[in-house]
């Protein structure tokens, strides 16, 4: 018996419905998809509710599930995991926020929710807030990309059950209310941090050249998705793994750091749909070398699927398709490889849905059912049946050896 | 509707993965099946994870999840059903072990674990430990087969918590530790145990005529795998059924001990690769007329795959063919009949597998799918889907019309 290395590749929202334009076919279905179809033929296959049937996961949620952490248990807000993906350590204990640069007027109506998309200059601004006392709290804010930013206070007594600050339209500025009793230190902290961002970015010379040329000032900051972590188990402990992620989306990012996993930076691994594939695939064989675990993230489906494109899901399909075929030109039978999504983004919806997400395992001398290929559809009648992401590090494990046992 | 009676047939770690030599099919496929892809024929098909997903049973903990019993809740190591196996009666509160008379020097280094694997004298040795008493603490003390033996200790505030004598290896003998600080009674006992049967076994006849002809003496007991029972709950009362094992192999044996299960001797069951498939047959539609559920262990195809012998595992498929063709012969369409695995012990792996085992479920006037053979694949396509060890038995007595109606 030899412990066999484990690849995960999560493709983004690509799992997908029928599409009428395709008579009826997903995406997955109508695209030229060799390497994909050779995991199929080649390992057992199945469906997956990431999170349960029914729920709509998230792509933090589902990612936690995936990697084998109850989401339930373990994910408290979005904030913590933007923390995450822009740097910042977030304890337990601390509250974190995302947060937009925006713009309000004299009368404090917000104009313009992402301060004219704001490319430049956050970096000034954010450090002119990062460090701010609110009397014992210390606020850590860091700039992420475009208008986003992360606030994230720490202190005694903190509670992350507080409202937005951020009304998420155009207009009247929201004051954060405690949601229990127990948060109302934590929402005077972050009313009072909105009060003193507008005083300190009306004054900053990045806002006043923006004023200059014309630019809408980013002259608030909009806190909103509250979170905290409760302490997570890093998977090297967890699993007895080292483990490393090639992904270019933050938020993903966030998670894999939050769970312990090395991330290193990839070139060309943008978390868009100009994602490098190649590159992907080489930053993924060099991982695999040194690490038990690697997991790798595809970003484009999901973005395809939120703009209903399903022509470009289908270029996406085949993208990734070759970035597969790339990865197992080198990989010997003795990895166990996992090919799945995070949740499903169908074309037709524009936004992520409750649909299960097709799964494929395959090598490490595993079993094989008869699926030819890998859709949301062929795969449903394999030997994997229907499972839950919680579900697929534990079998993941087992097939690569890794699995303790229970009882003599 | 009439009540209809119940056959469980489990092939100890039958269930494989892809073999090699059979050009990648399982020796369940690989083998001449009649009966096994008969009774898939007539009933339905489905995968089990008997514990969970990824988790890789126990013959133990398998066994306790066949018969309903969540073995997260009820199971406390193994010593408690070696106990139950020789005969020995465990209450709640009493702590067991698993044992093996060994050889020390005179140093009280162990030199032989096994005691030259004695075969003879055994009950004469453990008699002479039998009743031993250790303050207010009374020992059960029982041979078993060949060197090993079970030890129960019987008394006020004792806890299983503690560390094995045993070092699982030849050398200094080891002190039992209390794991917690409430065990320290126990580890206590448990070494004034150890050192007595020292000095009893050392003055013994039997031992001082092995020494005579040259064999080691069986002068020390090694115990671990302290465990403890919640009391649990006997199918006669769980079920409303009358259940009899048909089962060579101790551990099982214990097991259906504990849960309530008559145990009749079977001639020719050893538990072994020797056992008797026609006589397992025969004592299965005897006990049948008698009994509303009958259980039926084969042991060798977990021998087969801890020996990584595909062609004896292709073998002990066909015996066990032949024992269930001698059933299905005599049994009529009012038995519910199911047949999987306890777990898989693939022939490339030499130890159990987290792998899901096949099951079908067939009689009573049940459902039929399109199933036509009983292998780890063809089973995944069929109408039981994936489910887990602890709803093969309500699903069963469901079939048997035997479930209770939830509501109006």
């Amino acid at each position: 018996m030899t412990l066999k290395k484990m690849l995960l590749i999560v493709c983004d929202g690509l799992s997908d419905r029928p599409v009428k334009e395709f008579d009826g076919r997903t995406p997955l279905q109508a695209a030229r998809k060799p390497a994909m179809d050779a995991l199929a033929r080649n390992g057992i296959n199945g469906t997956m509710d990431v999170i349960a049937p029914g729920v709509v996961p998230g792509s933090d949620t589902a990612h936690l599930a995936l990697f084998g952490y109850d989401p339930y248990k373990t994910y408290a807000g979005r904030g913590p995991i933007e923390a995450a993906g822009v740097g910042i350590r977030v304890s337990p204990g601390d509250v974190a926020f995302r947060c937009n640069f925006a713009t309000v007027d004299k009368s404090l109506r917000i104009i313009d929710r992402r301060a004219g998309r704001i490319r430049s200059g956050t970096r000034e601004l954010a450090k002119a807030l990062d460090g701010m006392k609110l009397g014992d709290i210390t606020v850590v804010f860091r700039e992420g990309s475009e208008h986003r930013a992360v606030l994230v206070l720490k202190g005694q007594g903190l509670d992350h059950r507080v409202s937005d600050v951020d009304p998420h339209t155009e207009g009247k500025l929201h004051k954060s209310k405690p949601l229990v009793p127990d948060a109302k230190r934590t929402a005077d902290a972050v009313n009072a941090f909105v009060s003193r961002s507008i005083e300190i970015l009306n004054a900053h010379p990045v806002n006043k050249e923006r004023v200059k040329s014309g630019l809408p000032p980013a002259n608030v900051v909009l806190p909103r998705g509250a979170g905290s972590i409760s302490s997570l188990e890093p998977m090297t402990e967890k699993y007895g793994l080292s483990c490393a992620a090639v992904v270019g989306v933050t938020l993903v990012k966030g998670i894999c750091r939050l769970v312990g996993m090395e991330v290193p930076d990839v070139h060309g691994a943008t978390g868009g749909l100009d994602t490098d594939y190649r590159s992907k695939a080489l930053a993924t064989l060099e991982q695999l070398k040194t690490h038990d675990f690697v997991f790798v993230n595809v970003k484009a489906g999901d973005v395809a699927g939120h703009d209903g494109d399903y022509r470009l899901k289908v270029s996406v399909v085949e993208g990734i398709d070759m970035m597969l075929g790339t990865i197992l030109r080198e990989v010997r039978d003795d990895v166990v490889i996992a090919l799945t999504c995070d949740h499903s983004t169908p074309v037709s919806v524009k936004e992520h849905s409750a649909d299960p997400v097709p799964l494929t395992i395959s090598g490490g001398g595993g079993r094989v059912d008869g699926v030819r290929e890998f859709d949301e559809i062929s795969v449903a009648s394999g030997a994997l049946g229907r499972i839950r992401g919680t579900d697929l590090m534990p079998i993941m494990l087992g097939m690569a050896d890794r699995a303790k046992k229970f009882g003599a």
